[in-house]
């Protein structure tokens, strides 16, 4: 064990999470570094030393390399090509890995992009500030997140696969996931009036659990807990 | 020139540019497709048979294989393996590649979300509705676009290196050069205030002319054109 390589997380990030279950279900040699966004712990100059950019997730590799961007590190930890069971994850087949990359690309202004600006205006900025978000703004985000949720439901899963890049789970339904459940902590339910989303979101627990579950027990508290608040 | 590859673009795009200029750059045999955004040709049903997403760029491949998503396409015409050109774009080391992916996958939330959005609201919305995008927004999106050139010039390129990576070209600084050119069009100049930037287009620029200034021929008539009506 000594090629570990450490990864600096916290739980509440969509692409940590998404690296967070890889490292497991990969059975990579890791060193869990959590960082707690909450406490601003990302912005402390020991952490900025670590990553310049200051965000979770990064790695340190055991020779020092350091990197950020939760696909960059996915592709690296692949080319280092030293983790068989991350290949079922990331097929090398030319087809197969263009169509998972053209999800993992996608998803950047796509579903990670609305989900993500709903949470923050509905969820964390309110923590921040002690104050809700401009009404406004979040009927507009809400509005743009339904659509790119339809179209998850419509287009990336309308032909009826059982993932999204076909009938195996691979890192692109890891990445979509981790998006997808992150609006659910402010209160919002994908998955309502989206039969193929939630099906999907079943699968992808089912074929990886424990570590689907492990992953989102902190999000799974914070949702109850915004329930009973609102 | 059997083993052509169909690229569906338009040089509005600044992806369409980076893919564009990385056809040329590394000699890959090409079948150009312009694509009218301007003419809305993406909303066509002709084009959703080629691209279900209906966006530019994508590909169709010599042997009818599509694929959308330009860093999904790049990283898929780099696994084919034949075009050595590309090789010296996108180099094969691990760590010299994961830091040109840990720029490409930033780029999307990072420079192109907020240099395109400004475009959006200022120069594309304009035209299609006929009257000005809201003040609040345009000015709140130029704060966002500013804050993250800024970190463009201290962090990306603070280290002073020549390029965006180390010393020679790479992909990186084709799809940056794109996004950073994009809000010219819409009367901001990206390199005022900002002397690495400044430099480093014009390394880039002459890194990969005549196809850059090829690139962006629209793009500079476009920027004369809204300099004259404002």
């Amino acid at each position: 064990m000594s090629k570990q390589v450490k990864l600096y997380f916290d739980l509440l990030s969509q692409p940590s999470r998404a690296l967070f279950m890889v490292f497991n279900l990969a059975r990579i040699p890791v060193i869990h570094q959590p960082v707690a966004l909450r406490k601003r712990a990302q912005l402390t100059p020991e952490f900025k030393a670590i990553n310049r950019f200051q965000k979770v997730p990064c790695i340190v590799d055991h020779d020092g390399f350091k990197l950020s961007e939760s696909i960059a590190i996915l592709r690296y930890l692949d080319q280092k090509g030293d983790f068989p069971y991350l290949r079922d994850l990331y097929p090398n087949d030319l087809r197969k890995r263009a169509k998972i990359d053209e999800f993992l690309e996608w998803q950047h202004n796509g579903v990670r992009l609305h989900c993500g600006t709903y949470f923050e205006l509905v969820w964390r900025m309110p923590l921040v500030t002690g104050k809700p978000s401009p009404a406004a703004e979040v009927k507009k985000s809400r509005e743009e997140m339904i659509k790119i949720l339809d179209f998850m439901e419509n287009v990336w899963l309308g032909d009826g696969n059982r993932f999204l890049t076909g009938e195996k789970l691979t890192v692109a339904d890891i990445w979509g996931a981790c998006e997808v459940e992150q609006p659910r902590m402010a209160g919002f339910e994908p998955r309502e009036g989206r039969p193929l989303l939630e099906k999907w979101l079943a699968e992808v627990q089912k074929a990886t659990n424990p570590v689907y579950d492990e992953a989102h027990e902190y999000l799974r508290r914070a949702e109850k807990k915004f329930k009973s608040q609102n």
